[in-house]
């Protein structure tokens, strides 16, 4: 990877999977995954395109259990666009000799390109460019051309182009078991000269989807009138179209392509609106042009820069970085917004089917991104879950509690899409699975629409939607708090955290812990934030929300109650305690188990093939205690657990993070951006190694295997952010944006623009002063700090503070 | 009408269709008209149920034409709710002898009741009540109760409970030759004990509704278990439970319902959203609680009240504004937010066929009521516009023009749905239909996003969505004026004004007029709006939206150019000609006409009987020229005349209305309003006649016969407006909110709460003071002023101004 790009010099089917997944265009609406073309869907990988936020049901025995699941649609492949000469056999990648081959995936204008120069086998040879675009700003339209050049032959070739709904999810192999064809063929026709058009429904959900393509030849710029042969099966439709060849003489077959869905805004039928897309499409040129210049207005919004110090300008930081930001923006983008789609954001955006596209706690280390850059983002995907509050209530009320409990892992309509059985791949088995014990992930959502206030100052949002989700999630939490008379505190039973490798106690009848203290400060903090949201609301609003919650003094004094007694587990010298009884449980031998598997990451798995359960042991598959250093600062943490009544020195911190860092697996990618965060400023070289593991999670697919199954947008998203706002310092604080910078030892500047409040500003980080520079602006004045500096913020300005 | 109420006390079938549309009861989601249950359907009419934004298309051959049609989608009846006695006849309420009836709509809770006391041919005196409500908060439920009390008599009973998706759209008489039928059934079935499903589907849009009903019967508060039978057949399914009844010992029926559609939110399917949503609400009396409380809360925000002056309180006037704002949060409400619906606000409300719920240009007599109280709702409305900005670019690429062309009658997507025959029902002729000439369409959308953003300060609806809009528009404009050298001016040529009763030149072969006044106004305030957009924006956003849009200076010199050299064209002293040649048309015999024919609002169709056309004669059916006294401030208008070198002396507003007053037929409700509104500082006791004339619009059915097709809700907001905006006198200058108050004689004292840049300001306006109190806010600081004085508001304060 140089510049903008990534690049593959060669041809290798061993690693399609990886590559298709980090080659994927999208726009928000749909993604497409990146590399076959139809010469290799057979027996490599079958190209994935995913409908954002769409889900179809099915159900599958396995041992005697119905599983229900509900996965996100894999929508007809529109890629297919292959060529065969003289009647031969359609091209196959593999079938031919390879003179040259390099795939470029262009971050900057969103292209993905290929060139390929090969000989077959009567010794023709000939050279074939792709490029193939899913559009920015006409998030409807996705289109590829093909150059071909016959370098030593003249003759007849055919080309076909294709939508096929013959698709089935099967990106990832232990879920392979379970039913996953979700398209029901509805229409497949011709339309005018050079269209076809393809419409679908999904079997269960009802959820229908068109494509129509458009496929034009040109030859020195000149469109050419060809015979063309189509040929329509039920859920597959092909164009085929005969052409002249001469050598030196390139063709280009062009195939734009409209995608409609019977949900999207502005839609009479899906059939007839793909069509007319490519009626009034321009081609793939125009197409190109307007595509490449809406990338290029993202990445003024969301771009970011370094200078290294000198000696250390190899490092392709910059580079990766850039490309967690293209997929997080193919992930939820102005599209998201402008089409009102109703989605979250899935942990591997809409690249693969691992967690079938659900919505989990991800989210957490996705917004802070979204939040400082273009926060009406987060704003749209927050309503993901309002819209989901009644299902949160409801799922609340079938538990015996009150409020709103969110799901673990949420899908269509908002209730519980977590697993009950999954395959260890190691023992073949399938066993329960109680990961929708987590809980915590109510907590996270009161988190991001608490953080999408504080930068935004969004108070419409916090009247109509933000207000009602954090008090419902709060009641919530009182009520699966109970009071414990031997503690003389409230407790929380029966939960578990977000490390996956424990979900009860060793031997225990059932599952759960108890006084998870991750889920413990997060519930107490969410009950803060809810006395603190009806004191910023405007009385009247404050009041008609109290009506409507019947939310009473007496419910607000338990909430008071809970937020001074709820209780936290230590363990020997300020250790805060995952959870109840840690302490108890056996030390494990990571020596030995590195010795004996090589990768440990996923002790689970390993484990339980062997009869055993991580529940024994003290050690974790991710960031459990230390989320709270993620998630708050020293002084947000000293404030809880003064007010609980806990003793909270500024070293217990460092204490807990060694301790704790030496448990850890990082069986999920989160953990060590979680990591790397917590260890920036106090141990800077390990926080940088850290920090560029996580990096390349999904670059070198550090797991071995799952990024094919989709990428990792929370570790994406989460190594953007530690430059964003762990390096910055930059923080809201008493109606103030604070910056308090620490840059890595590698970096000499810094530069990025933020968004607050209105305000875009233009940040420069050196390793002696910070710039901010605010643009012509007509907003309400702001003020930045920095030490003990405060400055007022107007209009177009620039200020500058020194640093010690 | 007293209190809060619609009351009627007697049966009458002949006034029914009037009734059902003012009793219509909705949520923004869906809307069912009022009064028919089950036992009247056959014979009287139709009760309907409109999806808001739901559309399908359907062709009909009339006269050798094929007319393609756009509907809104009549839902399935969800109200059927029958009863018959000892296996007799179902209750027909014209085959009993009614010894008591009373209808009442109770504005304050959005609840309809009846209660009919009856006696039947075997002498059985029975007492039934009805209460029925469309949840304002719980947008998918709406439920029903009868309470039945058999006052002289003992036996068995048998109820019917039914959803009916065999309904047609018949609401309008001169549609009923269109196709009209939309819905195809997909299924009906029984659900559990006490539940019942149909799902259909709109037989070209392929939108499926689906509706499940649970009903249960009580006595004395507790649920009985009783037979049930079930009945499904194609669009139809019945649940028929047999009851035994005691004389005096009352059986009450619940009929809760719930409604989705394959487009929204949260969904996994329509009919598994319905099921579960019967299975988890709670009773009628549950469900009254919390969507009275909801009620209770929008009054807060959207209600007003008077004091009159001694001796003046006999005027319902109040009671009629309530009902105006009813009908209004009915059609668009917290539900069009909260559920993003992709919907506009049409002009008849979603309370009958007139129009097949098209969006017109009426949403600029609308929004302004809504900017002021729950401006978020005018924000998600707007975006059905934005939604279609695409399909209005490629409408006036179509036509040789650049920029956006909104059609004037817009459905699902955004293409110009308006008839291109209509019936004339006078003379029973299919005439051709211009009216999709009145490109003023456009303007009135830039003008409704510019006022949106001067109220809510909105800049990210600008940045994103907005300036997009208003951009487009106004490049539209610069493409649609040409420069004519003769007047050395910008001409628009071949349009039509708002006034539908000129849509061409006296015997000219092609249809349409030339520098219609009010269009070409709009024309250069839009460019001039377009101009300072540029400038309020953020720099870098504009850059981006100009590059995007591709902007170059030389089209800002065009436009500016424009703004400096539009034609308008004048006659006689000094009044603005309605159009170019205006002054040459023959007078009309105003005095003849009304002696022959009584009514003569719809003079387009009686001229049209007689062989004659409206465009010969100096007559309007609506405020053409005197929109621009409505839409803008005399200050405001001077400053667009004198930029583009025309004088403008203060008295030419009272001359030109005085022109045009008496030379307008009032065939459209609007305009009454608009006269009303011009005429205010001028000619008080006038403008007062003509608002409580168009106050009455719908009430009394001024126009004979079409409210049953639908309210009038330009009308019915528009009088609203009045109260709100006129009479306070309040606008947005500079940054600064401005109150100039012109209380009607007849009113001492005015009360109402506006919102404005995020404040609740309630307001209080006397004769001889104005008090602004704020409530507790965390809002920056706003400007207020009053004549002279300008004073800053910040959190919660109380203001006064003394009034001169």
């Amino acid at each position: 990877m140089g510049g903008w790009s990534l690049v593959y010099e060669e041809f290798s089917p061993e690693k399609e999977g990886l590559r298709e997944t980090l080659c994927t265009l999208g726009n928000g609406y749909f993604c497409t995954r990146g590399a076959a073309d139809e010469a290799v869907d057979d027996g490599i990988h079958y190209p994935g395109t995913y409908i954002a936020g769409g889900y179809n049901r099915m159900k599958t025995e396995i041992d005697g259990h119905i599983l229900e699941n509900e996965d996100l649609v894999n929508m007809p492949n529109w890629l297919p666009l292959s060529f065969r000469i003289e009647e031969g056999s359609w091209f196959d990648i593999r079938q031919v000799d390879l003179l040259n081959y390099r795939q470029e995936l262009d971050l900057k204008k969103g292209l993905l390109k290929r060139d390929i120069r090969f000989e077959d086998g009567e010794g023709r040879r000939t050279r074939v460019s792709f490029r193939r675009l899913v559009h920015m700003s006409l998030p409807h339209l996705a289109g590829q051309e093909m150059r071909l050049t016959a370098e030593n032959w003249s003759g007849r070739m055919e080309f076909r182009s294709a939508l096929d709904g013959r698709v089935v999810n099967d990106g990832v192999a232990r879920y392979r078991k379970l039913n996953s064809r979700h398209l029901d063929p509805l229409e497949s026709k011709r339309l005018g000269e050079d269209g076809i058009c393809l419409t679908v429904q999904t079997h269960q959900s009802r959820l229908q989807v068109a494509m129509a393509a458009r496929t034009r030849i040109y030859r020195n710029g000149r469109s050419l009138s060809l015979d063309r042969r189509t040929i329509a099966e039920k859920g597959y439709i092909a164009q085929l179209i005969g052409v002249k060849i001469e050598k030196e003489a390139a063709v280009t077959v062009e195939k734009v392509v409209g995608v409609f869905t019977s949900r999207d805004p502005a839609v009479s039928e899906a059939g007839l609106a793909a069509g007319k897309a490519i009626r009034q499409a321009g081609g793939f040129e125009d197409l190109l042009h307007s595509h490449a210049m809406t990338w290029d207005h993202l990445w003024q919004r969301f771009g970011m820069s370094f200078e290294y110090k000198d000696g250390q300008q190899g490092e392709p930081i910059s580079e990766v970085l850039h490309l967690h930001i293209f997929h997080l923006l193919q992930t939820t983008s102005v599209n998201t917004m402008a089409m009102r789609l109703d989605v979250g954001v899935p942990p591997r955006g809409w690249h693969g089917e691992a967690y079938r596209g659900h919505i989990l706690w991800d989210e957490l280390f996705i917004f802070p991104l979204l939040n400082w850059r273009m926060p009406e983002i987060t704003r749209r995907v927050l309503m993901y879950r309002y819209q989901r509050l009644d299902a949160a209530r409801a799922a609340a009320r079938a538990h015996g509690y009150r409020g709103a409990m969110y799901p673990w892992q949420s899908g269509s309509d908002g209730r519980e899409e977590s697993q009950s059985l999954h395959l260890n791949p190691r023992s073949g088995r399938w066993i329960p699975d109680n990961s929708r014990l987590q809980r915590h992930v109510s907590a996270a959502i009161a988190y991001n629409v608490y953080q999408y206030y504080q930068v935004s100052r969004d108070t419409e949002f916090l009247a109509f939607y933000g207000a009602e989700m954090i008090l419902e999630i709060a009641r919530f939490w009182s009520s699966i708090a109970t009071f414990n008379r031997e503690h003389g505190r409230y407790v929380i039973l029966g939960v578990m955290g977000p490390d996956e490798y424990h979900e009860g106690y060793p031997d225990a009848q059932s599952p759960g812990l108890n006084n998870n203290a991750y889920t413990n400060v997060m519930a107490v903090w969410v009950l803060d934030r809810a006395l603190e949201i009806l004191e910023i609301l405007p009385v009247d609003i404050s009041a008609c929300i109290r009506e409507k919650l019947d939310i009473g003094e007496e419910e607000l004094d338990r909430w008071r109650d809970i937020t001074r007694r709820m209780r936290i587990p230590f363990h020997g010298d300020g250790i805060i305690s995952q959870f109840e009884g840690y302490e108890r449980l056996e030390e494990f031998d990571w020596e030995g188990y590195r010795e004996k598997y090589g990768d440990i990451q996923r002790l689970d798995r390993i484990l339980e093939a062997e009869g055993d359960t991580p529940n024994r042991y003290r050690l974790s598959k991710q960031a459990d205690v230390l989320m709270l250093f993620y998630l708050f600062s020293a002084e947000e943490l000293r404030e809880i657990f003064q007010d609980l009544g806990y003793p909270f020195a500024y070293e217990t911190i460092p204490k807990n993070i060694d301790y704790y860092i030496r448990r850890t697996a990082h069986g999920s990618t989160l953990s060590r951006v979680v990591h790397s965060w917590v260890l920036a400023r106090q141990d800077r070289e390990r926080s940088w190694k850290l920090f560029n593991e996580a990096l390349f999670s999904d670059v070198t697919d550090i797991q071995g295997g799952t990024t094919p199954e989709g990428i990792h947008l929370g570790a994406m998203a989460g190594t953007v952010d530690q430059i964003q706002r762990c390096y910055t310092g930059i923080v809201t604080r008493n109606d103030a944006l604070w910056l308090n910078p620490c840059l890595p030892e590698e970096l000499a500047t810094l530069r990025l623009q933020v968004r607050y409040r209105g305000y875009f500003l233009r940040l420069e980080i050196c390793c002696d002063h910070i710039k901010v520079t605010s643009l012509r602006n007509r907003e309400y004045p702001i003020r930045v700090g920095c030490g003990e500096e405060i400055v007022e913020l107007n209009g177009r300005d620039t200020i500058e503070f020194p640093l010690g």
